[in-house]
């Protein structure tokens, strides 16, 4: 392991993956706030939504602004940029490319494309489109844990021929250990030499920043977090713990923890998000937390066994 | 690194530590269908309660039963042991030896003993006491983040010369990260190699579990951890998730699962543990959480830049 924790870079994702808890229902002000808290903690990228267009996903229309971002929108509510810079996340398929200003034009800095291993060649493409209009780009390879080491080494070799500036680890379901990481860590970048490498971890097992450490111990360089740790089901990497944590003298906790103390606690007693048991589940199976998140939202919410059970039985039977 | 995770125990403090939660306030009815679980589900040992003597410790006189175990009781409360073995912790100057018998009329197999790193020689005379009565023992050395190695050093001399079974890495403030943790191990092994080793980890950054799967990678054969994480401040290593992933045929979740269902998040609704501002705080402070369970206590209780700001200005002026 080198110990280049000094390169990272922290990538903050309340906004937009927190927004998969809320429906994007952040006020500007909340934004602004938190805008001026990250650049004022020496956070590196806001990642501030999602740039999918809403003609390409339909019933969405009561999404917040966030979810389709608008290049003048994001310039009122971010007047003047600071040290922080900002990023969007886009899904294959629901990207319209005429959306996307060249990068001089825009607010944007950094545009991510989330992609399962299937389509990587579709994000790639991607990738090439928005790196010819000036930004820099990433590839987040999602639900790792389920993609069979012969694909991953097919991938690898068409990434390391691309334009992307960075391959990021995603852990989507949050069952990683952190042998685990150790182990993806070395395998990336034992193939993917001339590229620099990002993590997103899910905290589904209380893991996900302590994977984010051992991915920086082992030269990853951008860093996911929420603050709070706010994002779907369990949620992310907590950014007032990695901004504490990561030795650094560019970064300060204060801001976050007024962020958090004005606007998170408040809003976490609204929304729900973090570890809890269905999400843990899910983690330790290693899948998807669509069924935990169901399940949250129903009357047998607490009812740990019973979904237990449920997941764990493999003759279900398909009522006719 | 090592993998021998398969020589791994579990020890559960739920009760023990989680009684500094709510003042020792469990139904025996909950201890009994928590010794029944963690038996079901495989676990090796259950830290029942402290073994320390209400005559050496005033002010106490309204806490549950499991303060100061008593065998007659705990005949009681489990008239037939299972596969669990049972523990108690005692504190130096606080435990009569007089009310220790002989392990073969009593229902505790293992007795640990909590000090500071300048009570070793006092813990291992202890020690002796009970490893003469013929109990398993551990000596763990608290808050080892503010020791300075040359008094550890020290101390690994007197133990490894000592009748003590395993030697305890206690995490106290929950400031260690994955690579202190590594770190420690190494040490400990390094200078003890003729004893075993156990570890206990606190969650004020989340990394509780992540801690003690690292040290169970590195070698650590006794595992602390609670159920749903109850403990004092920010809790402990999740026993579910200790269960659930440490690699062996012997432990099963599901009986966990039942307990968190049915008592533990009731628990959780009335008493409070947990990952929290001012837990989170301390921890990246590396200090005692006693002022965050103060502040918890208060009408200021998610005042967290106020409370960081008191606990990081130097300049504090002690009022005439």
């Amino acid at each position: 392991m080198t110990a280049n924790k000094k390169h990272c870079k922290i990538v903050d994702c309340t906004i937009r993956d927190g927004g998969l808890v809320n429906n994007w229902d952040f006020s500007v002000e909340f934004v602004q706030h938190l805008y001026n808290s990250l650049n004022e903690a020496g956070v590196d990228y806001m990642e501030i939504g999602y740039k999918n267009s809403p003609k390409l996903l339909q019933g969405a229309e009561a999404a917040g602004p966030w979810r389709f971002l608008d290049d003048d929108f994001l310039k009122e509510v971010i007047p003047q940029k600071g040290h922080t810079k900002l990023s969007a996340l886009v899904d294959i398929g629901r990207v319209d490319e005429n959306d996307i200003l060249p990068r001089s034009e825009s607010m944007l800095d950094l545009i991510r494309v989330a992609c399962y291993i299937q389509d990587v060649d579709k994000a790639l493409e991607l990738v090439k489109t928005f790196h010819d209009r000036g930004y820099e780009t990433t590839i987040n390879i999602m639900a790792l844990s389920n993609v069979m080491e012969n694909q991953l080494l097919d991938a690898f070799k068409t990434i390391a021929e691309s334009t992307v500036d960075v391959v990021y680890i995603v852990d989507s379901y949050g069952s990683l250990k952190p042998s685990d990481m150790t182990y993806l860590v070395n395998k990336f970048r034992e193939h993917l030499p001339n590229k620099r490498l990002g993590v997103h971890a899910h905290n589904n097992m209380q893991l996900a920043f302590a994977n984010t450490l051992i991915a920086a111990e082992g030269g990853v360089e951008l860093l996911d977090a929420s603050v709070y740790g706010m994002g779907r089901a369990a949620g992310n990497c907590n950014t007032e713990l990695i901004v504490a944590e990561l030795p650094s003298t560019k970064y300060t906790v204060r801001p976050v923890l007024d962020m958090i103390e004005k606007y998170m606690i408040p809003l976490r007693e609204k929304e729900e998000w973090g570890y809890l048991i269905p999400y843990m589940i899910t983690g330790i199976l290693d899948e998807h937390p669509r069924s935990a998140m169901a399940l949250r939202n129903s009357a047998d919410k607490d009812k740990a066994v019973q979904f237990y059970d449920r997941l764990t039985t493999p003759e279900v039977v398909v009522k006719p």
